[in-house]
């Protein structure tokens, strides 16, 4: 019988633990909150993650430990890890939990990157403007999520307006000036390496934001065959450097035929949820899978899939339940302005098929906007 | 906040908590054993069946209640539906935990069955053997599972060891004697029925069996689409004369073209399993949203399902994953003689493709013998 920790509660360790039941293993969630959504079907050990006496208690009580939330502190996953293993490793997490060691990796690699700058000063701030110029971004180096923790820049006159929002972290978290990238798509690729280095890869998807939060992914995305293999290039490339084990996913900026590295998440990602039913093997189970040494599952596609994120409140399920290709995923939370409380993925045979069930399921949701721009890009013949 | 409640908590309960999960449900498992396999992923009730206190606290906790086991007491069925919602009724239950009512109700709609009579003495017995002839087979009426209460007659002169193994329960439980019907192929139709009565079933599925326990299921079952017509409708009748709400299977035997009525089954059935992978939706979620009164999902297949049944102990889970339509299932049971532990799905775009993977896994395994009637019909050209 294994047991496999979670540091953190939210939906990302109840879809691990609700994959992971049909391998036949157990779970323990460490979360600081006692209403975390993945305790409804897992057992919850209630601490902070830089409690040390609750940390000494989920380690006795796990064989192997991985991550919900990556912001986890980097010595609370170096102390567990020195005690069971941990995957990702802790310098994996170290790097993707900061905005600048990750981008100058990616740039070691020979990964293309929007332009960036650290800022450590004021006058700093000033310096890396006249080089990299506006639009851009001041965002701290840690700790930041789902836009939070962002300045944006539309001239020079705001540098004393971000300054004063993000200045004081500068000596703290860090900060790190983002050249603003007018991208013509957002598009993630989701993989995973196993513990003997196998690397897999889901289809590219393409992704939409609002307001700096997920609002609907397309998988696969119909892209040229070429920037396909860049991206797994590129993914393969830093989970090789991290000696990255489990799933992660890379978020990619396509200008002008040209994929720009944004970010990567060292855990399963938003824009994977569809794989729960557009996948042969979902992200949830292979993380599972590569954590714990087993056979990665099939990556490739059943379908077409679009993912709407429900943020802040549920809209009524009836909808979507009531659509043939329609999967409802309601995370068990109670409803607050910014969270992630639910999706819903829709998964049909052909893109055709798909438009009409996203066009009619988004009138009767009043989500039009949600899923016009998806609706946009299925009704692009090609490219 | 909706909480289901679940009379039993073996796989069936736990995979319908898995599978309800992302409808934002919450599980209540009633169950008399502490390590009842649901529980991992489920909280428990421990309580026997015919416990008050324990029902009534049952009650207290669940907006509505349904059944992993249906040999629930009718009593206890009936004592908790008079508190909360309880689909299937107890009345449906009744009938199907009873062949005799059971198949009476088969023969009054029509359905064809095999020969059955109702023995309540020796000289019943005699009576009836010189009606249905032998082979034929003595059962229990009641609380008969997977080939237990059950004694084979290959001639009349077995009539005394029969009596001496089941006659006691003449004047309790009851017994019934069935023809033996040396059937071709064995089929079950899974289907569902709403609070409102919509009907919707799974693509028919072949079932072989070993020792009287389920070993393989292959769907969709070739068949002519006119005994696709005539199970789906036996399985209407049937539900609308109970006014069933859930989820049911009805096992039938194919004899010279003749699909005859086995018996039903009133929950998520063994022979439903391949429809986590391998249909739209799942007999799981189906049987959760019929129970609540939600949308009925759809039930067409995607590809070509194989399910082998894992009996007494878990085989090595390594040669099911590593094949890319092999999907595992380990139940968390202890292993035990004859119990239930596990099954793996094996789901593929095409009958050729599922062949091969069947094939490898089964020579892996070395569960040659369980693939191979399964190998044997994927190899029919038609029919």
């Amino acid at each position: 019988m294994t047991t496999v920790g979670i540091l953190g509660g939210g939906q990302l360790a109840r879809m691990l633990a609700l994959s992971g039941a049909p391998l036949g293993l157990r779970f323990l969630v460490l979360d600081s909150t006692p209403d975390a959504c993945a305790a409804q079907f897992a057992p919850l050990l209630q601490a902070d993650y830089r409690d040390q006496a609750g940390l000494a208690e989920f380690a006795s009580r796990v064989d192997v430990a991985t991550f919900d939330f990556e912001n986890v502190p980097a010595e609370s996953a170096q102390w567990l890890a020195d005690r069971v293993p941990v995957f990702p490793s802790p310098r994996a997490l170290a790097v993707a939990q900061d905005r600048l060691a990750e981008k100058s990796l990616f740039r070691e690699l020979g990964i293309p990157v929007p332009e960036f700058a650290a800022i450590d000063s004021r006058a700093g701030l000033d310096a890396a403007l006249a080089k990299i110029g506006t639009p851009c971004i001041l965002k701290t180096r840690r700790l930041g999520y789902d836009g939070k923790g962002q300045f944006r820049l539309k001239s020079p006159a705001d540098a004393d307006a971000a300054w004063d929002a993000l200045g004081a972290q500068a000596g703290t978290v860090g900060l790190i000036l983002e050249g603003f990238v007018a991208f013509q798509r957002e598009l993630s690729v989701v993989a995973v390496r196993g513990r003997d280095g196998e690397l897999r890869a889901w289809p590219l998807t393409e992704n939409w934001h609002e307001s700096g939060i997920l609002s609907a992914s397309l998988a696969p995305a119909r892209v040229d065959p070429a920037l396909q293999a860049q991206a797994l290039g590129a993914a393969r490339k830093i989970a090789e450097a991290l000696d990255y084990v489990g799933v992660f996913a890379l978020e990619l900026f396509l200008k002008d035929g040209v994929l720009l590295a944004n970010e990567m998440a060292p855990r399963v990602h938003n824009s994977g949820h569809w794989t729960i039913e557009g996948a042969e093997t979902s992200q949830f189970q292979n993380h599972l899978r590569a954590v714990l040494g087993l056979p990665l599952g099939d990556t490739r596609a059943v379908g077409h899939s679009c993912m709407l994120n429900w943020i802040g409140t549920l809209p009524a399920a009836a909808p979507v339940l009531a659509e043939a290709c329609g999967h409802w995923h309601d995370y068990g939370k109670s409803p607050r302005e910014g969270r992630k409380v639910g999706h819903a993925t829709f998964r049909a045979d052909s893109r055709g098929e798909l438009a009409a069930a996203l066009d009619r399921a988004g009138r009767m949701l009043d989500r039009s906007a949600q899923v016009a721009p998806v609706l946009g890009r299925l009704a692009e013949s090609s490219g």
